[in-house]
Order: C-alpha cells, then sequence, then structure tokens
C-alpha cells in the first residue's frame, strides 16, 4: 500500500471570489508603484497557484448583449493578483518565472472578447468599426467555440496578459515624465495617447496609511501599456504553459504581479479587449539569476515560449498582406502601424463572404491565434506587414479555390441602444462604413 | 528497358550569364510599367524556370570587403526577370504564383547580405550603423553559412524578395501621385522618404521604339517599396518553395515578373540589403482565378506558406520584447516600427557577450529565420513587438542560464576607407555608438 | 454587471474515492462484457468530466521503494470508468469520442512508473531487467520531472491507455476462442502469452443478479490487451487533448468505458506499466456516425489526434536503429518486435554515459515521448526499426559532439528484498546481464 | 566589381551516364564487401556531389505499363555509389555523413514506384496483392505527383534508402552465418527469407584482379537488408536534407558507399520497390569521431534528422490502428510485423470509397509520408501499431465527417500479361481478395 497517496500540495497564494467584485477583494491592485506593499512571499523554485480575475474585474457576464461593454468602468480594470516578494531577488537581478500552467477556473467555464466603442475605450479599428460588440466563448477542455461566431473552433494558448516587476522610483518618475511628455505635446489629439495617473478608482492594495494610499493615487503608473522596464501588459500570445520570462527587477524582492488571463489571443490583441478574457488560475515557479540585468544588458524582457502550442503546419496558414498606405489611399512612411490595421482589414474583407457581419471578423481576429508577423520594414516608402490565419480553425474550407457557400453566420452581441437605433445597418454611418458594412448584403 | 527515360523537361525562360552585368541582358528590366512589353508567355498550370540575377546585378563579390557594398551604384538594381504574359489571365482576375523550387545557381554557390552606408541607401538601424559591412555567406545544400559570422549554420528558406503584376495606367497614376505627395510634403526630410521615377539607369525590356523607352523612364514606378496592388518587393521570408501567391491582375497577361532572390532572410529585412541575397533559379507554376479581385475582395496579395521549412519548437525560440519608446527615451504613440528597431537593438545588446561585433549582429538579423511578430498594438502608448531567435542555429548554448565562455569571433567586412580611419573604434563617433560599439571591450 | 456569471457547469459522471481502494467503488468494472450494465447515459455533443483510478486502483504509492510494484496484485488492475451509453448508438455505428481534457486531480499531483519483475508481469525488456523498480513524477503544470531520474523534464501529453466499447456476445466469443487458440497451441511457452478469462477479483460492475457477475466472470475478457473490435487497451500515446477517436459500436448504446490514465507515455509503453500512471479526470464529448463502420469499412479504431503536442522539431531527435538481430546474434525473418527490443537497447546502451543506471534509462524509455518508428520492413531478413529521443527533455546536452561529463544521477526505487541481496550488482545475475549493469563502472 | 566571381565549386565524384546501364559504368558496385578497393577518397568536412542511379540501374520506365516491374532482373539492382574512403577514419571510429542535400537529375525529374509479383521480388501485402503494378510520379520542384494515383500531391522528404560502411571480414563472416543459419532453419519457407551471396551479376567495382571479383562475388553480402554493422538499405524515410548519420567504422578509410534514392517514401517502405525510386546527386559532408564505436557504445547507427522537413500539424494526421490478429482471425501474440499488415490493411480498406483501387492505395501509402509507429508493445497478445496518414496532400477532404463523392480515379499501371487474363478483376483469384477487390464496385 502506498505510504504517501496525495504527494505535496501546491500552495494557492491569492483566492478570488466571483460573488464580490475585484475592489473589495484583498491580494489584488491596479497601479503600478514601489510602495505597494507585498502581498505575500514566494520561495525560489516553488511552485504557486494564483487566482486572477478578469481583467474588468467581474464586470461582463454571459450573455448576449453587449451592454455590459459599452458602459463598462474603463477605471476599474486590471486588478492584478500581488504583488509576491520573491526571496532573495534585489535590484539589478533578473526574475525568471516560469509558467507551469494557466486554466481557467473551473467553476466558470467561459471567457468573453469584447470590441469597446469608440467613445469608451476604442480599439485598433474603431474608426470602422466604432459601436461594442461582444463575443462569449465557452471552453471545452483545450478548445473554445463562440455562438456569436459560428463555424469556428481552437485550442487556447492560455496566458497572461499582464506580468510584471515593480517599478523603482526612479523607474516609475522616467514613465510618468515621458508618457506626460507625450500627452502634452499632442495637446489637440482625437483619443488618449497615454493614460497619465488616475486617483479614481485607485486600488492600491493593503496599505497601511491613507497617505500612502493617496501618493499611489497620484503617481501610480497605469497598467494599461506595457512597459520595457518591467513588462506589465505586454499581451504577448505565447506566455503560455511551459513558458519562461525574464524580468528585469528594479526593487528589492521584485514585487511581481500577474493577471489579465487571456484563453487565446492574436497577435496586436486588435480590439482592445482583445483576446478571450477570463478569469482563472496561474501556476508560476520563479528564480533569480543575480546580476542578470547586467549579464544579459536587459533593457527589456525576453522569455523562452513553452513547447507545447497548437500547430497547423506553415502551410496551413492563408496570409495576407499590409501596407503601410491608409484607407483613404494616403502614402505613409514606414508606418507599421498602419500596415498592420491594413491588413487586418483584408482579412475581414476577405472573411466576408463567409456570411460574418465585419464585427464578427473583428472579433474572431482579436482572438484566434492569428500570426502577425512584421514582413519588410526598410523598403521605403512601404512596411509591409501579414497576418497568417489557421485555416483548421474553421470547420469549413476556406481556402481561395473551395466553393464558397453563403451561411447564415448569425451575428455577435450588440448593445441595446446601438440595435435601437438601426445598427449594424443605419444612414448614419459614413459612407465608408456603410459600404463595408452592406457589402455582404 | 524503359519506354521514355527522361521524362518531360521544363522550360527555361530566362538564362543570365554571370559574365556579363544585368544591363545588358535580355529578359529583365527594372521598372514597374504597363508599357513594358511581355518577354515571354507562360502557359497556364505548366511549369517554367526563370533564371534572376542577384538583385545589384553583379556588382558584388565573394570577398573580404565592403567596399563594393559602399560604392554599389543603387540606381542599377533589381533586374527583374520577365514580364511573363499568362495565358488567359485579364483584369479583375487573380493570378496564382506557385513556386515550385527556388535555388541558388549551381555555378555560384554563395550569397551575402551588406549593410549599406547611411549616405548611400542606410537601413533599419543606420543610425546607429551607419558604415557599409558585409558577410559572406556560403551554401550547403540546405545549410548556409558564413565565415564573418562564426558559429552559426541554418537552413534556408529560399523565396524571391520581388513578385508583381503590371500596374495598369490607373493604378501606375495612383503611385505616383501618392508618393510624390509624401515625399512633397516632407521637404525637409533627412533621408530619402520615397523613390520617384528616375529616368538613369532605367532598364525598360525590350520596348520597341526610343520613344517608349522615354516614357517609362519617366513614369515607370521604382522597384524598392512593395506595394498593395501588385505585391513587388515585398521580402516576405515565407514565399518559398511550394508556396501559393494570389496577385491582383491589372492588365491584359498580368505581366508577371519576379527577381531578387533571398537564400535567407530575418522578418523585416533590417539591414536593407538584408537577406542573404544571391542569383538563382525560380520554378514557377501558374493558373488564373477569373474574376479573383472580386470574389476575394481583393487589394493586395495572399499566400499560402508551402508545408516545408525548417522548424524548432516554440520553445527553441529566444525571444525579445521591444516597446515605441526610443533610444533617447522618448515616448511615442503605438509606433509599431519604432518598437520594432528597439527590439533589433536588444537582440543586439544580448549576443554581444558572445563576442560578436554589432555589425555581425546586425547581419545576422537580417538574415537568419527570425520570427518578427507584433504582440500588441492596442495597448497605449506603446506597441510591443517581438523578436525569436531560433537558438538552434548557434553551435553553442545562447540560453540565458548556460554558462558563456568568450570567443574569438573574428569580424565581419569593412569598407577599406572606413577601417582606414580606424572604424569601428573611433573618436568621431557620437557618444552613443560609442557605447555600443565599445561595450564588447 | 452580468446576468450569468458561471455558465453552465459540466456534469461529473464518476468520481473516485482515493481513500478507498477502487474495488469498493462504483461506475467502475475490469472486464469486457456485453452484459455489464450501462452505468449511466451521455447525451450527444455533450461535454462530461469522469474520473478514473489509476490502473492498479491505488496499490502504488509515492516513496522510494519498488516493493509496492514488486508485489503488486495484477488481477486488481484496470477498474475502468463506465460503461457509458450514449443516447441513439446501435450496432453498427461509429462512436466518436472527443477528448476535451484530461488532466491529473488536482488532490494527487503525481504519477509512477514501474517496472514489474519478471515473476510478476513482467515487460519488454525483462529479459534484461528482471527485477522490480519504480520511478515517481511530480507534476508541475504541464510537466513533470522524477527524484529517480535527475536531468530530465517534459511536458506531459496526458491520454487514456484505455478507451473503449462493448464487445457483442459474438465479438466476445470470437476473442475468448482465438486467445484460448494461441494459448492452447503454446503449453511450454515461458511467459504468460494472453491472459485468459479468470473469475478471480472480477469487478463486473453494478450487476444485478450473482448469476450475471459469475457469467461475466467466468467468459468476461480480460482488459490487458487493446484489440481491434473495440480499441480497449491501445496505450496510444497521441489519444490526448483534442484527439477525435472512431470506435466501432457492436452493442446498443456502446457501452464506452475508459481509464487507465497516462500523464506521459513513450512508443511502445515498453516496461508494461510503462507510461507515468496516475488518477485523473477525462473530459469527453461523444457523438456518433449512423452505420459508420460500414462507411469506414471499419474494422479497428482510428483516430485524429488533437492540434496540440510538444514539438520540439525533426532536428532535435536524437534517434537508434535497431534490426532483428537479437541478443544473442541470432538472425530473425523480419521479426518487428525483436528489432524494436534492439532499438530500446541501443538508448539504454547510449546513455550509460551520462552516469544514469540501465533500469533509469528503461523507466525514461516508457515514459518520456519517444518516437518508435517502423523504418523498413520489407529487406529480408531484417526489420528495421527507430526510436527518436527528443534531446530538449534533458537539462543538458546529449549531442553526440557534445562533451560528457560524468554525473551522480542517483537511482530509482528498487525492492527492499532486492537491493537486500545486493541488487542491482549481484553475481547471481548471468553474466551478460553483469556486463550491461556494471558497465558504467 | 567583384574579385571573386563564382565560389568554390563542389567536386563531383560520381557522374552517371542515364544512357547506359548501371552494370557498365565505374565508381559503382553491388556488393558489401571489406576488398572492394575504395573508388575515390574523400577529405573530412569537405562536401562532395554523389550521383547515384536508381535501384534497378535504369531498368524501370516512364510509361503506363508494369512490363519492367514484372519482368524486372532482381539480381541487377542497388548499384550503390562509391566505396569512398575517408582521410583518417580507422576501426572503431564513427563516421559522419552529413546529408547536405538530395536532388532528383535534373535530366530526369520522374520517379517511379513499384509493386513487385509474388514471383518476383514481392512485397509487404503480396499474399493480398500479388501482380505488379506501378506508378510514375513526376517532380515539380519539392512536389511529387502521379497521373496513375489521381488526387494526391505532397513535398518529398528526399533521402538515399542505402547509406554504408563496408564490413570488416569478422563482420562479413558474422553476416554470411547468421542469414545461412535462418535460411538453413526453415527449408519449406514459401518465400525468399535471405539472399545469401549470389555470384550471378555481381558487381564488385574496379578490382583489380579476376580471383578478387571471384572471391568478392561468391562471398559478398548482398545489399538488400539493412544491417546493425554497418546501416545499409535502412530505407530511413528522414534521412533527408540536413540529417547527420552516425555509422560504425569497420576498415581502414570506412569505405562509405550510398545509393537507392528515393524522393518520398511511407515509413515501412511497404511495397519493397516501396519508395518513389529514382536517380539522383547527393551532396554529403563527412567528418570522423576517434574511437566512436566506444563512446557511443555502438552497435548500429544512430542519426540526427534535418531541421527541414513537411509539416502539416498532429491534428492533420488521419491515423489507422492495427493489431497482432492476423487476416484470418488468427491470434499471435506481440507480431508487430503482423499488426503493421493489419494497419496497412485498415487504410487501403478506408481509402477505396474515394474510387482508388487496392494496388493504387497500396502504391501511396508506399511512398507518401505516412508515419508508421508502434504504439503498445506489452499488453500480450496484441501489439499495436498506427499508420498516420496526413490528410493534406490528398486535394479533398479525406476526415471521417467529410462528405463523400465517388470520383473516377483511373488506375495505375498493371503489366500487359495481367490485364490480358482480366486483372485485377478474375476468378483466379481466392475469395478473400476478390471480396477485397470488387468491393468497391
Amino acid at each position: 500500500m502506498s505510504t504517501e497517496r496525495y504527494g505535496k500540495k501546491i500552495e494557492t497564494l491569492v483566492t478570488i471570489d466571483l460573488e464580490k467584485p475585484a475592489w473589495v477583494q484583498e491580494g489584488l491592485h491596479n497601479r503600478w508603484h514601489p510602495d505597494i506593499p507585498a502581498y505575500k512571499t514566494m520561495k525560489q523554485n516553488t511552485p504557486y497557484k494564483i487566482e486572477c480575475y478578469d481583467w474588468t474585474g467581474g464586470q461582463i457576464g454571459n450573455n448576449d448583449s453587449a451592454d455590459d461593454i459599452k458602459y463598462c468602468d474603463l477605471s476599474k480594470i486590471h486588478y492584478l493578483s500581488g504583488p509576491f516578494d520573491i526571496e532573495g531577488a534585489e535590484p539589478g537581478d533578473c526574475l525568471v518565472v516560469e509558467i507551469q500552467d494557466v486554466q481557467p477556473l473551473e467553476r466558470q467555464p467561459w471567457g468573453y472578447c469584447g470590441i469597446f466603442s469608440k467613445e469608451n475605450g476604442g480599439g485598433f479599428l474603431d474608426r470602422h468599426y466604432p459601436k461594442a460588440a461582444k463575443a462569449i466563448f465557452d471552453f471545452e477542455g483545450i478548445h473554445c467555440s463562440s455562438r456569436h461566431i459560428p463555424g469556428v473552433r481552437f485550442a487556447g494558448l492560455v496566458h497572461p496578459g499582464i506580468m510584471g516587476t515593480a517599478p523603482s522610483p526612479e523607474v516609475l518618475a522616467e514613465w510618468n515624465k515621458r508618457e506626460k511628455e507625450l500627452v502634452d505635446a499632442n495637446p489637440d489629439a482625437d483619443f488618449v495617447m497615454a493614460n497619465l495617473p488616475e486617483p479614481k478608482n485607485c486600488y492600491p492594495g493593503a496599505v497601511e496609511t491613507e497617505e500612502l494610499a493617496q501618493k499611489i493615487a497620484c503617481t501610480g503608473c497605469r497598467t494599461i501599456p506595457g512597459r520595457p522596464e518591467n513588462g506589465g501588459n505586454c499581451d504577448i500570445k505565447n506566455l503560455s504553459r511551459g513558458s519562461k520570462t525574464y524580468l528585469p527587477v528594479h526593487v528589492k524582492g521584485a514585487k511581481f504581479s500577474v493577471g489579465d488571463l487571456h484563453f487565446s489571443q492574436g497577435d496586436g490583441e486588435i480590439s482592445f479587449c482583445g483576446a478571450i478574457e477570463m478569469s482563472g488560475c496561474i501556476t508560476v515557479k520563479c528564480s533569480v539569476i543575480k546580476q542578470g540585468m547586467f549579464k544579459f544588458n536587459m533593457k527589456s524582457p525576453m522569455y523562452l515560449p513553452g513547447p507545447v502550442d497548437a500547430h497547423y503546419g506553415p502551410g496551413r496558414y492563408l496570409t495576407f498582406e499590409g501596407f503601410s498606405v491608409d484607407e483613404a489611399g494616403k502614402q505613409l512612411c514606414l508606418d507599421t502601424t498602419v500596415a498592420y490595421r491594413q491588413t487586418c482589414l483584408r482579412v475581414i474583407e476577405y472573411l466576408r463572404r463567409y456570411g460574418y457581419n465585419d464585427y464578427q471578423i473583428y472579433l474572431l481576429l482579436s482572438t484566434a491565434p492569428i500570426q502577425g508577423h512584421i514582413a519588410g520594414i526598410v523598403d521605403v516608402p512601404n512596411s509591409c506587414t501579414t497576418i497568417g490565419l489557421p485555416m483548421d480553425i474553421f470547420d469549413f474550407d476556406i481556402s481561395p479555390e473551395a466553393e464558397v457557400t453563403s451561411k447564415d453566420m448569425g451575428t455577435c452581441a450588440f448593445a441595446t441602444d446601438d440595435l435601437a437605433e438601426g445598427f449594424p445597418l443605419t444612414d448614419e454611418l459614413p459612407n465608408y462604413l456603410l459600404e463595408i458594412i452592406t457589402s455582404k448584403k
């Protein structure tokens, strides 16, 4: 008979309660700041489980309306689990975070992808698709599918959108300085170029004094962008099971935080709330390479992906090209962002013929494991980017040579108000959008 | 005994003579223009072989000096083979080009990668690395290695940098208009933003009249950039053996051209002459999808890669992250081009510790099959891009955990003048460059 | 706020209690017989979770002795979960079992691999390695490692060793007939050639009458072998997450059973208890293709693997060849089993130089994702088989060119009695074994 | 201008003349014997090109009859190129053969696969398919297709069927002894169990004396089987471009030989002339690891495949299972050869529904890159083997769920005599074959 039946249990550092919103739970915080106290301490080379709330802290429901997306409170996001001190980590070291597993919560086997309205968050294609929309994805083991985007099913490359270490005071000051300079230099920008410190709904974790809470609220950096110095919201789809991420350490203990779990995401996370967002549990094991920042000349994170993912064979990616000529035909010089937007639009235009509406495809591009590559970046004036769309995620043949049968593909979820106004087909839309939306008749 | 011993031979449409420069040979041209006459006609679904000169038409030699790069005449480039009419192709159709094989010429089993000086061509990192440099790669079957970058060896994903169809007069006019507008709008640019039509060294192919030659010289578009309407110089590393490219057809017969063969290239082709450039032979088989541009809502090319390439496993790519904060620490808003430049620099900084100089690594990043991905493009203000570096191309272990042994890695080729001036270590360089170059001591 | 926070829960059909042995729990059985009553019914296209006991029903412990292996009661094995009726399934149909997930139990994050002694079960190499041995593997997310085989770590391709449908009375009779004929024809065999029906420790599930229990005990087929007609104990390592298995249906409802979960296994499962055996939970979704056996001319199962596994790149498999010349130098004619045994021995001989003892390597070959191929099977008299050993599962470089450093690799677990007798180094062993075992000094 | 335009040329050691049969050309031989003189010498680490005749030395033609297969002279085969001495190689060393490239001859861009009649050579399924048949494959770059098996196209994993070193006199004696013992022990075998030395049509290479020629003729080993001591005719499909094979060295210089090139082959090479046989050119680079046989405990070859091949994703292999129960329903004990034959038959039975005749499928299984695995080899009495059939080589969807449309798939080539007798539908065939052949009506 066995002397030890169960083996050693992995300790869970944070457990979330889905019955309560994120902003009343311990072990969470939503700013980057050196003074946010470590919630717990990890030993090196020891696995821990950490539950994470979905990025909106529970604002989005499993239903067929995008009302919750449209009116989502974007000041209440990114409730990261942590921070965690790692024993022995000191400034100048490199923190190695091995992701041993990432899973949805068994008690909540679904996720969502949202298109935020141009007025509330927006997204990469918001000039084309300014309205809120949503797709719910149900998880079936390693796979997911969505009643809002029929005909598609794929294995998740589950990963955290955010992993990062705390900035030192110097790094924090640098962030605030350079991001403010950007905002200040563009007073007439028609969109938010950077989110500066914002006291409203700052959730600083278990700070001991109100004074410190105020300090963090006023100077703590927002979690929206990834940043070279600490990683953060990089939204790299390949930081999945088995990966090892190498993060710079700026403060004693490293103060590692993690959150914003994704069941799957395409390169670019283009719809902003662009992955399949979910609550879940991540298992990590950390270690420290002493003086690693110097050994590696390290100015930003690096990583080794895990050996496991869905592989389709190179010949199974139908690949679209986009160039730095914008929607109006204007030539830009090596603007890779514009090139990637064109590439996205090319995929949408192609997939329309199967009966999807543009919002459905936009949601699909955000969530499916599309491969977004920089193909050419030196041949003035055109950058060329590509998107490889895995054909095997469709249950019909999308290759150009295959016969096309028109199908009823239903629709994704829209907001009640917008539908009342006749959306997605409305005269109020500019012509170029009408053309896009009506083109599939 | 066999009734038919040899099978049917594949016809060769263009044969190049390496003893002569490209600009005296037939079946070549170096402009995009609807009036360049088709050199020959292809039947559909029939394989043909086409030899192509290296992109400089033979200006670069297999030696240990970058003088030929430094003084390369950039008006004498891109001698494309063709144009070829494809039977049955008409405007609005989609031309399908299946690449059956691409090989170096057996009579010239080597290629080169060049870094052009900032004054003559430049490249993606020319502010950091303004001098000319070169590496010669020797081919051994599917592999290549370079005496100028020891310790590295990889299989080529051989491909043509350029494949395209001829523009219609309308498309040509649109190109010239929008590129001129870009140049006109940026009179003070410190680099060439676009190359407008240039009569000097225009090689229009077998035009019948001098008048037509003049017309092409004055209005024919340069071949430097890829363009959405016809493909062209897209430098997509995956258009290799077995791939199928879908190109819009704008003129009767399509007038397909091909050239600028590469033995291997990394995503971005960052050093501009950035692949392993070579002369070679491509075998293609073309067919036409009638009305394909309309069926596919096609505004730019798409493709299916071939099923065959070197695969290393996802866990074998050491991956670097870069963000849209520039070298001076300035924050930019979703500038993916800047982000990719940062990513390139991060790889260079990392690989220095093995004894390579920066120019060697720059050449390596241009030529090895690095995977350049757009990771996040919506989290203002930072774009995040990544470069996956296949660790298995090195004959030593470059993983962060492995021990580092300092080696003598020799050097790539530089220009005689520059070396005479003390390059690559010279006081005349700005401090930040000095720091970069001397950091490996 | 969300209208539906949790989504629909997946029903669990069988829950096992690790505190109790398998043979007192409901929803389990350990014979194939048409009269074993269905435990529950599944709807088509509906996911269900099913917990499964490890193949020994809890006889093996997480400790450092192989006593439990040596004295394991092999009549108490393969407590399969089920049988389950699938709505609508009828004889002649094809049952499609999609595995949506397979996981170890969170409450027992470890597994084991055992070498059974030649007297009790044996294994593929039992003439060479006749003693009991064991390795415990700890799970860390997708990875596992063993304190008994240091230096190795790999991602699991988790799968059930056994999935099958119930035989019809005719199929059952055919099995019993042909297996008895084999035994009868080989009265002098020095090993068990087939396990015929055995009343001892038969566990027939929830039969209503003792008479039926007796019938099943006397005629129910043992679960040791896989069989073409219903699948069963095929031990195919690729029937993992995302796979779809197509099984013949012989009785109304199909009566599907599943069990014998493995965290990982090499091709061949050579040590018999040869995978990383574990208790766990499998999520399946079943559907029925009407008349599928006829449509597919189906005489044995077929499957589509899932798209997700660990991939290492073809060049990362160090591959060994073995031929049908046996250990004594005797030439056999196209005996592929002997060829595969030689291949296994070749790997063992190679890996000795790193400090492992042979039993450790035998355990490793059983559990790691080695690729066992039939290379040539027509060139009389030699079959040629190969084993591809993924080099990336070692934390040191095992390629032939790498330097070899001798390490202390500890040992796997052995049985107390055997160790007392001086095993693994003892004079009682035949010379050829001594030579093998002592060769590493 | 270039100082060196062409680079260094690779020396060609053997050039074959397709106008003449193999048995009159120099640099070839068709026996293994230590006294066959080295034809030329290779320097270490230097690439060489070697042309090789197809395995029949030019007996098979590109036509639509299998007459040449039926009457092929099997004493005139395997004209290997070589032997080559490698500088510095001595007995006990390990010869490393890196295959840099393998290509068909440009002057003969086609190959063939043959099914030999049961009376002349036979094959793995000759009891089922006793007649001669043939398929011609045309090469189009990396791809091949056959007019005799429409609907299929795949990339070649080009490789030599035979690579080996010369045996020492002791090894040679051992081979002759053990193979003769096999033949002697089976006087009543109904097929050739081993091919013993045969003076007829022995082609010993450039021996200096008739006496030596006689010696080689009488004692030289046939090249039919691969053998553990020297490799030889292993027919391993993965020894393709970029692979490195490690061969034991038994004589001074190693005396390396190579031949029997294949454009593609499935695991098992089941039809005996089972790959796509072709003449071609192989580029190799050899080196020597001193005392390698001892360092590696080396009793048979090992290899590292190249990093490049066609990859389809695991989920794209429709996989069939076969067990050691033979066609007559007889149970065998762990007979893996029988299991693999069953697996082959299962694929044939499945693919019939698309309109292919069995001989076409047999030819397809021999040539396409099917993956033949040993799945389970310990669960008495059944071995389980699997064949993974890549679905992407078909231009229609063969997945079980797809709709089946009956097509006219033409036929492969048969022999004139057999067709005259009404083959492939004839009363003379036993019932079980008739059933098989007529089942598709």
